[in-house]
């Protein structure tokens, strides 16, 4: 167990925690302490990728494995099968069992670059909560609701926004703090990791864990990555997200195509630097500050070597042509002709339109070389420029 | 199957019914179309004893079995082993199923004068919950929950109150309607029967049976028995119920010392009499026409013979006499002598006292003959006068 003072403060302190309830103080006295603490995360398996948003999380409970602790990572695979049985199609669209575990092992490769599992001594656990909310009767179910009254359910946020619009809350929404709360019972944990959006469940599952097995668990909670002027969150909807599955390349121009303020807020939550390394990157200028952070956060996922030829790839097809970072990407695929994808792509309107453009000289790779050739097929990763305002990256 | 038109007119109007959801006349369409129908009634095996209040609805079932239709009775063995879990005093005295069993079996000796069940053609059925209710799983609880919104839960008479005066209400009250509203899905009725106080939860098992087999369920309500004047429901807490586990006398006593305008509830209430004769009844002079019912519902659960002798009894001992019927009642013990019953009872002092009254031939035996010897034990029930104003019922 490592109990360095220095070491755990840089770590509570680092920005990513919002709070850790009921105490921080005695939270870091149980660190200082060198008590070995089962600290864990739920996921949930219906949600189709991770994005960076989703990092800080893993970041931060690989520090805490450093420094000994058990990391428990638990998959929500009970309620993912349930889905929503409130919306009769959605309840058609439960996820099965072997759904579940197919997502649940895409998604354990995507967060294996943020914590080692190959750690031999103290790898982190991934756990299933089927295996103990799919064995609960009516019986345990309802000894575990009469742990709650109805007046706290109403008194959270959403639920009295809800009431207030007369929007109907459905009653088994009052299940998933009791599901998700005995899963702290069920691993007797001494802390939950989760989103400050989490906390009313969290702190659901505090209150049975005291009362079946008499445990206090703290509830650390960790603030949305958002946009430190507009307040957005990174979102897949709103096409703002950075997935943890993307290709070197498309991972740092996509970083790069961020707003300025976020380079802080990705150096602190999406990177293992130093608070210290952090502070001189920001006062180089934002355009190398942000490359810096690029390269840092690609690195992560894709290695040092990929992450060189990124930010390589970036300066010749972006930044010394102008050209913007922010575009749509097409897949190259085998079946189809270069024109026949930018036709089902609604980029151009038909292949005459591509005869008629490649003529007069109009389509440039990478911002440069005109394309000629009607049957022209890039055999690596380009961006192509069509007249003067489209662009499109093509994917091999 | 009877389908005679008065005859069904002559039960749905006879006074018991409050209300037929959603429509008595669809109701009544049904009875009269000769199709068997199934109807049901939950009981809660923790009420410790059944009173004339109670009588009401077996009285009514029974009318329904005799038109041919199939009656269930449904014990709440379930919800009664689980008790109130919010109240860790009395989740301690949860019934056990065994206690269960017991109370149902004493219970069901309670009604057997009301409803036939030695009927080999159609009798009716007694059924448990426990039985498919400790087998619902969490999912399946969730599904049921699903059907219902908070909204709907605490629009109900009884929570919207709680919740306006800050009173907790717990989740796990929220289930019971879910419970008995499964019953229905289980049973497949086409009816319930219930007290007005059961509505809701009765109304919960119609949309439950609507969803999940697109079957419709009438729901019939009954009034409580209420003092007409007063309002006060038969009540053993209040002492103002008449249970029927008593015996032909004190039960006959005890219908005598009701109010007068209690007559004319318990005969449409509590008796078999049809209509016509019950009005010609209540032209006699009150005490006339309250002997004649205690008579009849005594003869219910005594027979008729067991019922005249009660009513020769009352006469005795009370009318004849003046002695009040309303009054304590103690039970000779074979290991104690009848002054230490009383003094154990707090109707007299002492040893010493009982010598002195015995002197001073201040106590009667059934209001006339003074007991003269201190040994005395009376050898079948009686009532002794203490004094001027102390009475007691001796039971044998």
């Amino acid at each position: 167990m490592i109990t360095d003072k220095q070491k755990i403060k840089e770590i509570l302190d680092r920005g990513i925690i919002a709070d850790i309830l009921p105490s921080r103080k005695e939270f870091e006295k149980e660190l200082l302490a060198g008590k070995k603490l089962k600290i864990y995360l739920g996921v949930d398996p219906t949600a189709p990728d991770l994005h960076l948003g989703h990092s800080q999380n893993y970041l931060l409970l690989e520090d805490f494995r450093r420094l000994g602790h058990k990391i428990i990572i638990l998959i929500g695979d009970f309620t993912a099968c349930i889905g929503d049985p409130s919306d009769r199609s959605s309840a058609r669209q439960q996820l099965s069992t072997e759904e579940v575990k197919t997502n649940a092992k895409y998604w354990l490769k995507l967060i294996k670059p943020l914590l080692n599992f190959d750690d031999k001594k103290n790898p982190p656990e991934v756990v299933f909560n089927r295996k103990w909310l799919s064995k609960l009767n009516f019986e345990q179910v309802i000894e575990l609701a009469a742990n709650f009254t109805v007046q706290q359910m109403i008194e959270r946020d959403m639920f009295a926004k809800r009431l207030k619009n007369n929007e109907p809350i459905y009653m088994h929404e009052f299940f998933y703090p009791l599901m998700q709360g005995y899963d702290s019972v069920q691993l007797e944990v001494d802390a939950e990791l989760c989103g400050t959006d989490q906390t009313f469940n969290a702190l659901a599952g505090r209150t049975l864990l005291k009362r079946y097995k008499n445990k206090d668990k703290f509830v650390i909670t960790t603030h949305l990555v958002a946009n430190p002027k507009t307040g957005e969150l990174m979102s897949k909807s709103k096409g703002t997200g950075i997935f943890l599955s993307w290709p070197a390349e498309k991972m740092y121009g996509a970083i790069m195509a961020t707003p300025d303020e976020m380079t802080e807020v990705f150096l602190i939550r999406c990177t293992r630097l130093p608070l210290d390394k952090i502070k001189k990157i920001l006062k180089k200028n934002p355009l190398e500050a942000k490359m810096i952070t690029a390269q840092e956060i690609v690195s992560i996922y894709h290695g040092p070597q990929k992450a060189e030829e990124a930010k390589k790839y970036f300066r010749q097809t972006f930044q010394e042509k102008k050209l913007p970072t922010d575009l749509p990407e097409l897949s190259l695929k085998k079946n189809k002709s270069l024109p026949e994808i930018l036709v089902d792509n609604s980029i151009i309107s038909s292949k005459n339109d591509w005869r008629r453009l490649i003529k007069e000289g109009a389509i440039k790779l990478n911002g440069e070389e005109k394309i000629t050739a009607e049957n022209f097929r890039p055999n690596e990763t380009c961006v192509l420029k069509i007249g003067k305002k489209r662009f499109v990256r093509i994917k091999i």
